[in-house]
């Protein structure tokens, strides 16, 4: 940027407005800008490349000479979605890069992390909202044209697939799409650029690393997790006590069967080669160090060094369920579309896409289901402000403030 | 379509699965179909056009050496506008290439009108929501890279100026825009291509003349507009009767008042010479024929007939209304994102926007001022079902059906 | 309303603004108003009784000493639910009893009926947003205070059961509740209330026998269903007949098996004995005849007859659809606040939410379905507007009116 | 909470689900819950007191035996907007507690005041989006009940009215209704409450005393506000060298006459008597101090104590973006449901409101207009994370910190 002075470039050209104004007082403010476009410089249009943007709408069925109105919408919808994944994918990769670059460390970069994940969240939501506008095409419109799209299909959205891969949809818990493995539907290049990002960090491993190196987990330190298992098997004993002390009755034995059930719980959460199991058969995706960082975080969460991990982990749920929800609107959108089918023979169209509606795609399941953990606040071991202070001192790294602003 | 055979297109292939399933039997639902992508044909993202749509985001800020992470959502976000502002125009000429070709008159054809208008009404819905995700942008953000946007402008949007001429908002009606003319801000070809929209029949106008076409209207038939006077005025005249007979009051006195400025309210509706003038001055648009069409339309929503053009005339309020959101939305955005910088000179960016969140970029405005002469339902004149037999006995034409359907 | 003059109380008092304006000229338009309030007559927060809608918060944690903060939320979230779900209610009730009383024979009606209904799908709409309100409360705020809900649950919600229940999901298709029929986890009054409005005429049972009346099924007049049974096999042989002209080939042997499949599934749309078997076991839910009349609607919804019923068909898929999103969205919050509890024992919340996201629970289930037997449009049998007018004359009932228009 | 046995209460029931199983093995997991509601104990309609909430929807048009359908709807829209309105209050009034009390001096508590306020937003959003439901209710739909609501009046919605006093809308900014002081319009208690509620602390305020302390502003400390004065026009100064050494140009001429206005931009921010000026005059709200700390926050908002307090100030904005966004829904409603009436006499309605429509009503006017004051990244003063170590040390205060969870 250097070189460039500042007023050069800065502030004489903007975005929705053209300065300066020329002359002073009481001139309509409306109308108080100078025309900078005639004197050159790239426009609205050039910038945004719409002669590409908009002659990308070629419809199959006029090229067959049976033009049907509605394609039109069809092909925008989709493009719009692939925008938008786009931009997922582009945001995505950022704050995979903060992580892998290490630049994690330095907590000033965690509300660009928080930021970017949030402005995920924003979109997905627009996502599933657009599905509104498709809707507005009829079954009857679509099978106008249909015919003319094939061997077409959404399934084939190389950014949908290689989004999940990198947000951590592990291949193998993945539905096979027509007996095959998924990734068998792409061909070469993209089967290939499928494969490598399978290779890749995913979100939900980096995720992992870091909540691993929460602070607090250390055993020579807070030693968070001793402490919490001490502190809900007392509280559990002393729960027993009191039922046992309680006069015999229907509700007494409920309250003692419950009891039963809760220790049984909570010493599953405390076995670590329970958690191995439930994880060998991916019904827990985070390692047994990171469970224990996220389930920290959230009884400690207004902590100041806290705070915005716990939007992070919230966020990451916030994902999880929009992509769940952007599966599920679509599974009714095919449904109107071209019936279910069933029974009668024809198509897995609409069964193929309900059994993506499943927990199995859900990344951050872990995070949904801690909240079967639960304990009350004073069975959480207490911090001593005094004596805890890593939880409010962030840690900075002078050097690359600026720098890793722009190289990110 | 003739020629080829239904099956060799039609439901071999189909859009989110292929078909036909090979097998019979238990085997899971959600595996039946047949890979059809590997035997050729278009896929989806040559059918999408994807290698131009996603690679159109190019960064001024990168290829000056300084890139900025959020100008990636700043071009995505405008280029997704300018995608949806394509599909508009697309509804929006299609459903006045239906008035413009008198298939209008063919009464099978409303539904078609109806539901485009329709969609045009979902798409501005999404576009309004929309701003939700820009908004995930700071000031400083945005900031970092504007400097390198010069001199384009939002405003520079050829197809949102195509869209505000198509539908109707006037040339002389527009804020001027740095003191210049509309048009002016715009250079070579998309200056002519502007004043040719211009020049076109206005929606505004397509409906205006459909409006005055409204059955019942005939002098020397129901004569809606002389009953309607009629009957207004007979009404008064009881009112005024009544209240006069009260004995002397604040409330008389204020009956009679408000009897007075209703009766000028009403000869203000049927004073053809009043209606020249305020059409004169922009403050009415439709002509005086159409006002009654759409009255009309109103009372008598009911009918048969005339419950699809009620709906037509509530979408057209939608969009009015939606493009003001619109409006209102941006202006919020660009005062969040360059301030007003009002008081201390600098520019006209924020003013400029305001300035048209106006009822002058209403162009239905009338359309919504017709509440302001509504009456009770028995000062409406009476239909008889069996005299007035033109509100449920549509018009068709044989000849044009399914041609109609095809050649739009 | 009669003995009323209009005066008295139409013009004198509106909603949102007092009239009338006591003095004329250059004033500025926003002042031009009286103040009636003074005057005496029933003020906003009696009209809305806000003495009972703004005291009934009343935190149970509070009542224990143990104020949580965000009970107030989740009461109050609940609360705007159920007053929709009134809302709901009463625009169904107004709907069935067009249907009931055999008003909806007067197609004037047919507008009512069809915004009343869209009406149903945008509060809906609405619904489903809502939870992005409750989304703002974590797992851990909701555990502060769960336990003092006891034993009130969600699934309590009378008025859903009895929406349901009015709609038309049937006894016999509801999962279970604890093993339990539904109406058994309900006392005394709502257990009869529920059980009463299971005998009522369902919305579903209603629309059938509507569609069972549509013109143009009659076996005398233009005999729809034989006529595109004849067709459909007619088109269907003329396929077989280009297929076996073909080569030998792998495309020829999938395209002859194509065939097969799909003349099994025509035959099984003309066979009223697999209809029959279907609809034994809830597979379908609308008679053979009702079938006909929404394939009818389907193929001639252009016809100015079909219109409005052709968009009241695809209103009432709106409504299964967004019951069912809403299903799924208050799934995915419960997964979010209670977790799954998944194979360490607990509780069935999450997982019974899950089961009644099902096409159980999808009312018009066949007008989704009824996408599979979509045909090119030259298979439908041809219409002639010279003979076949029905299509676009209504019938009309000249007495009711105006009452009806009260009285509903 | 003590006292009572973790068990008693906490487990045994639950929300939307009842415990616990009682038999174990392959069951139906959705089915695997009990049935406690028979065992007494609140249930769901007593909890929510249903009885007050669905009985509060009287018709006037029916007690005047003139039943109108929709304003069964116009009651229930209402009911659903206070509410919100009174859930906005019981956040906002948390908030300010927390303010008031002084426990925002505990960073703990950042997280829950930003929580809360982005409470407020997801509200609002949804608020806006109602208007969506009443929009279903056309203009002649509301003619025929609104005589029956006099002189209730939207503008009498005392929760509305004290939101914006709590917020900070001063008195003297509003736009007088129908040329009275707002509050005249209110009669006694409702006089006196809003009176009562001008006099306490607003969230504007609250908020500036918290500004005002911003850690860094310290002129004996880091002293930023001395340090960016000099930086700027240091800044200035070496882009005016640059412009000098350039050929005499139309641009240089631009180029230095925007130099000498940017000089006076930033020559206004360091003058305090100017702001003095303007705060008198209401185009500023906060104190200059405040303003100070507002920039601070927006130029350090990476700074690990600053990232919750800048999501804090982006919230701000947005409850003033939705709040002007609601207004303008409403004029948008209002201006379809009776018109205008401009010209022909009649009411303020429509104008009165779009005349709310202002940045007058906008609190935080100053957190957007600080955009205007922005700066490249390399004329903000550098931080030295070993000196600075204030920005990431958060002050806490170990003995309040269960209790403060318990008393707001």
């Amino acid at each position: 940027m250097s070189g460039c002075p500042y007023f050069e470039k800065r502030h004489l050209y903007v975005w929705t407005f053209n300065l300066p104004p020329t002359t002073e007082g009481e001139e309509d403010a409306s109308q108080a800008g100078d025309n900078k476009a005639s004197k050159g410089g790239i426009i609205y249009g050039e910038y945004l490349q719409l002669d590409k943007i908009l002659s990308a709408q070629v419809l199959q069925s006029e090229l067959k000479a049976d033009k049907i109105h509605d394609e039109h919408l069809f092909i925008v919808t989709h493009q719009a979605y692939e925008l938008w994944f786009k931009q997922i994918l582009f945001e995505l990769d950022s704050v995979r890069n903060i992580f892998i670059s290490g630049h994690v460390r330095d907590e000033r970069n965690m509300l660009k992390v928080n930021t970017r994940i949030h402005r995920i969240v924003r979109i997905f939501s627009l996502l599933v909202e657009q599905f509104a506008v498709m809707e507005t095409m009829t079954a009857l419109d679509f099978f106008d044209f249909r015919e003319y799209l094939a061997p077409a299909s959404g399934f084939q959205s190389l950014q949908f697939r290689i989004l999940e891969n990198k947000i951590g949809v592990p291949d193998n818990l993945r539905v096979p799409y027509n007996r095959r493995h998924y990734r068998d539907n792409f061909k070469g290049q993209d089967s290939e650029t499928l494969f490598a990002t399978e290779q890749e960090p995913t979100l939900l491993k980096l995720v992992e690393e870091w909540l691993e190196r929460t602070p607090g987990l250390e055993a020579d330190g807070f030693n968070f997790w001793e402490s919490l298992e001490i502190n809900i098997f007392k509280g559990l004993n002393q729960e027993k006590e009191k039922i046992e002390k309680m006069a015999d009755s229907e509700d007494k034995e409920e309250m003692m069967a419950h009891l039963v059930s809760q220790k049984e719980l909570f010493s599953s959460l405390f076995d670590e080669k329970r958690h191995d199991h439930l994880f060998s058969k991916g019904e827990r995706r985070l390692s047994y160090k990171a469970l224990q960082g996220a389930l920290m975080i959230y009884f400690y969460r207004e902590e100041p060094r806290f705070q915005v991990p716990f939007q992070l982990l919230t966020s990451l749920m916030d994902i999880d369920t929009l992509m769940t929800k952007w599966r599920y609107n679509h599974v009714c959108m095919v449904h109107r579309m071209i019936g279910s089918k069933a029974g009668t023979g024809g198509s897995s169209g609409y069964h193929y896409l309900r059994s993506t509606v499943s927990d199995r795609y859900k990344v951050f399941v872990d995070l949904f289901n801690l909240a079967t953990f639960l304990v009350p606040r004073h069975w959480v071991p207490k911090l001593n402000p005094n004596v805890h202070k890593f939880l409010y001192m962030a840690e900075c790294c002078d050097s690359s403030y600026f720098s890793s602003e722009d190289s990110d």
